[in-house]
């Protein structure tokens, strides 16, 4: 069962778009111009019986009036017809559904109870189904957008299941403004038939997708996500998300799913014994996806950093302190060489402080030195990627010719130092690729800041070295899993 | 000795730059460039004997032939002439000096003794000193910028000191992108003469400085810092984060900074006794600051949620219930009044789950009833703020007219909603002013997405739920201080 080959669904060669409008107020209308605004790499049918086309596509009165047998349905008519386009879909041999229709147990009694029917026809037919009360699913390979909102997602070697749907395409949308990208998404909705462990099993064996996410509110008791998740761990990071963590939490997850919440103490030590990844906040998630995503796994938890400022260098020290990730103190060696790029009075520690300077830059120097160090198995390089700042926002200055003439002069420094950015990140990917070891760039300031050209570079960045400390602090526990017995 | 009158030093009429440099390469260029940029309003005499002007204005050999005795001199020369400069500067009658140079304790023996030196001059004359060893200060007041990096803060009610100059000019930068804003601002430097305590003390008397800020590493254990904190705390809040937090953090802090790391879980719990709210990471610095400037102090600890989508209602339930939040149920009479707006298979509970609706609006009229309710002492309003999606960022989409004018269509709706978004925060910032309850904005996404004129209604807004809960959390606490015996 979790070996499931759900291809036809993700990348679905046709689809029917059951309750197809043409009113804009209809979901049936959004998610129909998703499909088509998104470019999906398939054909579409839009099926409705009251309408001869719609958006410009013919529609068709029902699935049996469609010249071929679609891979995909998807479905958001009223609830109480979903039961008879089952059994219609099922007489055309069509494998998958999407029922984004809600309604069903999430509200309710009677709504448990057409859900069940609506699934013992499913698997009548043998038509699995996706939902009921899903906001769709997203697959790069196909453009497919057979989803609610109408974000594009970045595309990418990150899959994620979600429990919650609008946290999970709001995921997608926050992805796309940090520069994070999706191979594959799906809202498991109620999970009415297909659940999480169905997703990931198969993101599991999905050649495309190299990191799972899950955002995961209820787990069935009887679930075999655990074991499904060991065997996938050992192969690729699965970072989790658990809503319904306390009791007022789990009770408001109760509401808006069918779910009930999982027992959150017991759930935490099933999923670490599993190898996954639980994170605390929705930043992290992100977090953690674009690290795991972009980076080589650290082979210890010794910690280099480099810093321009001892400030910020002490709160990084004491982030890792307080994640069990350890500062070394420099050999004598690394030290001397770092002698030759360094006045005289720097701290010669761990952090290297470079100490203020305005002209001289010995950054990518020291960071070699320290990146290539046996000494430690990952470095967070604060400061690297530090764009030129807005020094021209100040009201405009009238003075002497002199003065006007300094702050042009200053402005175009500015100005090279952004072209010189480049250079270094280019530098920082290279050290990378030689050491093998993450270096987790840290840029002061708004994500704004970073996101431009970083990932040209597979160089990754976090505005605040506490954020970067807890992506390291993850990819160290991963790195525990792999060398445990579990992970054998 | 803490209710020191620092108004000459912060806002001095006239300021002599000596070290003043015609050398780009020198901080007594750049600093010099930045107090003309900043279009201080006082009067500024650069000092070097070696030059007629500089930037265009005119060079006067010593402090003795400035034609008048100005309030503050920032010195910038080597340190081993500093003495003598200090004796020059006492015989006019000088008040108030920045030692920007370094290479004073935090270098070693030799650079202590010379710190002794100048500081026992100083008190000779009565100069009072910042540094040596600071980056400078800033002043809204005067447009004052005595500082070494070229950033520009904006203007706002929130005053900072800083033992790492680095952290914290790099606070008021990033402050700049956030939309938070600064009145004055001291990197301590070394503290050879004035400290943390003194600036602390004189933020706290001063009328246009509403929230203090301080980051700390080192303080002298013969410090009055919590008797003069808890005085203050009374009237307005003292947001500190504690650098040297862990052994190693300590050692770190040490070697950038004259001052030993202090003893953390004594001064951890001196902290809370003198009602100072210590925060964790850097950017929970700044989230406080910026609710501290702008929100009401909630009366207690029960929050009303009110969420478009269930998954981050429930994930901003658990943040809650982590930290000591209470959400209570909602009362009966709330549910009817809520029932007129809100679709019948609604949650009825709290958090308020608005159900995904594509036209109808019901979020401000629902979010006034929960504000108004005396059940609760704050609200959370999740997904308020939310900007056009970047709907039109997909490839360009060819296909039958009828699908592009629904596009046209789709993103012309996404401008509209955009125009409503500030007609809803103007209904938010006059809740907030009705009901003196704080009501935080959460936007998922980068922080982009919200910045832009948040603050022209007085509402703040953070891109994660548990970010706003670590900010309710926060001021929680410094109600609990206002209403215990300790702040009477």
């Amino acid at each position: 069962m979790n070996d499931l080959n759900l291809d036809r669904l993700f990348n679905p060669k046709s689809l029917a778009m059951i309750g197809a409008s043409a009113n804009p107020r209809k979901w049936g209308f959004i998610i129909l111009l998703n499909i088509l605004k998104g470019n999906y790499r398939g054909k579409v049918y839009p099926v409705n019986p009251k309408e001869e086309s719609i958006l410009g596509y013919q529609c068709y009165p029902k699935v049996a009036d469609i010249p071929e047998t679609v891979d995909l349905v998807v479905i958001t008519t009223p609830a109480k017809v979903v039961p008879a386009l089952i059994d219609e879909c099922g007489m055309q041999g069509i494998p998958f559904g999407i029922v984004v229709t809600s309604d069903f147990s999430e509200s309710g009694p009677e709504g448990a109870a057409l859900e069940r029917d609506v699934v013992a026809r499913a698997r009548k037919y043998g038509i699995r189904l996706v939902g009921p009360n899903s906001m769709g699913i997203f697959s790069s390979k196909t453009n497919l957008h057979a989803k609610m909102p109408p974000m594009m997602p970045l595309h990418g070697n990150i899959s994620m299941f979600s429990q919650s749907g609008n946290l999970g395409v709001q995921m997608l949308g926050w992805g796309a403004e940090e520069g994070v990208g999706f191979e594959k998404f799906v809202s498991s909705g109620n999970e009415g038939d297909l659940n999480c462990v169905d997703y990931l099993g198969y993101f599991g064996n999905d050649e495309d997708t190299d990191v799972i996410l899950g955002y995961l509110e209820g787990i069935d008791p009887g679930t075999d996500l655990f074991p499904v998740a060991r065997k996938i761990s050992r192969k690729k990071p699965i970072i989790v998300f658990k809503g319904g963590r306390t009791d007022t939490g789990g009770r408001a997850a109760a509401t808006h799913t069918g779910a009930m919440a999982g027992e959150s103490k017991i759930f935490k030590s099933a999923l670490r014994q599993a190898g996954m990844l639980e994170v605390k906040t929705s930043q992290a998630l992100l977090d953690c996806a674009r690290a795991f995503a972009n980076c080589p796994i650290p082979k210890g938890n010794r910690v280099g950093i480099i810093t321009r400022g001892g400030g910020w260098g002490v709160i990084t020290v004491d982030a890792c302190e307080e994640n069990g990730l350890i500062i070394p103190p420099l050999s004598e060696k690394i030290i001397k060489k770092m002698d030759k790029f360094l006045p005289k009075y720097w701290s010669r520690g761990n952090p290297v402080d470079l100490v203020a300077t305005i002209v001289q830059d010995p950054y990518l120097d020291c960071l070699e030195i320290l990146a290539k160090w046996d000494g430690i198995d990952a470095v967070i390089a604060l400061g690297a990627g530090r764009r030129a700042p807005k020094y021209s926002y100040s009201r405009k200055v009238t003075g002497p010719q002199p003065l006007v003439d300094a702050i042009k002069m200053v402005e175009q420094y500015f100005k090279n130092q952004a072209k010189k950015r480049d250079w270094m990140l280019e530098g920082i990917g290279k050290l990378i690729k030689q050491t093998g070891k993450p270096i987790i760039v840290v840029s002061i300031g708004p994500e704004t800041l970073h996101r431009s050209n970083l990932y040209e570079f597979q160089v990754v960045s976090y505005p605040t070295p506490e954020r970067a400390v807890r992506v390291l602090w993850q990819m160290y526990k991963y790195r525990r899993f792999l060398d445990s017995s579990q992970a054998s």
